[in-house]
């Protein structure tokens, strides 16, 4: 028996993005969103809106802006059941860009915050809610996130805002099952009238089960890429992630053929997934960062001496 | 607070042999025996102890037989308080061919089986006990195992044989953590005297979080390999597994030394892990076999036949 209230979010071209710098063709981008529409999926996150004072258009390609003619380029005429969902980060988006709901094809506006910066997000997803639009209000590197401040945080979500889920956010795919069942619980305690949210991260290979953890302890917003697509080790696999849910609704089938287009050749072009440097970082609790510039060295296979930076930096005391 | 039961088994060459067919050097198994010693690894399964009149030699590398004189070149004068194990396979050992223990320095027979051959494996595993060596039984191909076949041989192993554990053996990559849970709680209802093991496979990428699985729920026998190396989609990673492990004594260092001197290089000239057609296999609960050999063909990449081929194959009515 199903869930029917389970959405699954795709963030293939927004966390793909953040390894090709959001320079996806439209050709591709386009048969995205068509395999996904005939796959059942959700939501179809398509990028960022972000402030082009901060990031020039000249340096990114045009996925990190979302602008609603190239979103309309995308749906080209065939609109379809999954909602279209952009993604904005706090102190990063120009809130004049966002357009009011009845002048945009976005369906869903998706807040990513660090705990500390709740205020702001909530401030943000009011502004796009005000607007007219669903929100969501999703949670980073919620691995490093003092509890304390984390019950706060979820207490003025329900509060102060009408977001439709708040997310767990494990972007440095540090967490493993038992973390992950108690970060949801405790979102779940918080969060009387809120969907609870995974997004995970691959960097122990654990993305797809964590997002499974998260289904059994009743969250129903769950995030995948095609092909496990995303920064550093990648996200939870969508492929994966439709062949356990039973809805009818879903089919996996048209995600294996833009995989097989689009998704092997940008394989050997672009590196994402499980890589010893993105494993120490994970299992370390430590942002990708230090890993992503190993991996771009002349050292990015001397996983001992990386190891050992990360494990024991000089002392701080 | 560690569990010191908890014992790593290392099946690089072994499982690892299936997709070079044991075809290693002795030089690149001889470091990573001395890396497992170092690490800390409990197990380090050198290989099958095949039957050569079924597979002659001429045919496959010298790690499928583990002769005395290889496993003692291996060791070389550096023993260590790592156990040496080695597999069998029922119906495919010559039982002559196995020493008496005081003439060797394998430690353990681990004893692989179909839940139809129970009463073989017990026969050989007895064999293997009564010639001076641990054991183990391990049951392959579980997620197609009747309940009340799997029953009925687990009292047997627990009555008629002195086996150290008997193993959960995920052959196809299919299942995930509810059902993991619910057979390594039945083989602990059944087994009151000894301990049960997980040995997962990464078709699904659920091979380190069904192990981790596995062990929440009292497994005391963990199998991985170093870099996933293993059939199709490979195994349990054992640097995630050791980097999971609290217990002091275990040490992930020396196997990311290995994993950059050996497994890095080897990983381009041999292919294993996670692949479109082995996520399907895995997901469907079939054996990789068609998955292999489509990987062999001028079709690898045509996922959707391939998945229409095995999850609705001609009418058997």
């Amino acid at each position: 028996m199903f869930r029917p209230e389970i959405k699954v979010v795709d963030c293939t071209i927004r966390d793909g993005g953040l390894i090709n710098n959001w320079d996806f063709s439209l050709e591709m981008v386009r048969d995205v969103y068509l395999a996904l529409s005939k796959a059942g999926v959700d939501y179809m996150e398509t990028g960022y809106k972000a402030d082009k004072s901060i990031f020039p258009p000249s340096e990114s390609g045009m996925w990190r802006y979302c602008d609603e003619p190239l979103l309309r380029e995308m749906v080209d005429g065939t609109p379809s059941d999954m909602g279209i969902a952009t993604m904005v980060d706090v102190g990063r988006v120009n809130l004049d860009d966002i357009l009011p709901k009845t002048e945009s094809v976005i369906d869903l506006y998706r807040v990513a915050t660090y705990v500390q910066d709740i205020d702001k997000a909530i401030f943000i997803a009011n502004h796009c809610h005000d607007k007219g639009y669903k929100t969501t209000i999703n949670i980073m590197a919620i691995s490093k996130a003092l509890l304390s401040d984390l019950e706060e945080a979820l207490r003025q979500v329900e509060a102060e805002t009408q977001v439709l889920a708040c997310y767990v956010v494990d972007s440095f795919g540090a967490l493993y099952c038992e973390q992950i069942e108690l970060l949801v619980k405790t979102y779940r305690q918080h969060l009387k009238t809120r969907e609870v949210g995974v997004h995970a991260h691959n960097n122990q290979q654990l993305a797809y089960a964590n997002t499974i953890e998260g289904i059994i302890h009743d969250a129903n917003f769950v995030d995948a890429t095609i092909y496990g697509i995303g920064r550093a080790a990648g996200n939870c696999p969508l492929e994966l992630l439709l062949s356990f849910l039973k809805n009818p609704k879903f089919d996996v089938r048209p995600i294996f053929d833009v995989i097989s287009k689009w998704f092997i050749p940008l394989s050997k072009k672009e590196e994402w997934g499980y890589l010893i440097p993105y494993m120490i970082t994970g299992s370390l609790n430590e942002h990708p960062r230090a890993a992503i510039n190993l991996l771009k060295s002349d050292d990015r296979e001397d996983f001992s001496k990386f190891y050992e930076s990360i494990a024991h930096p000089p002392e701080i005391a």
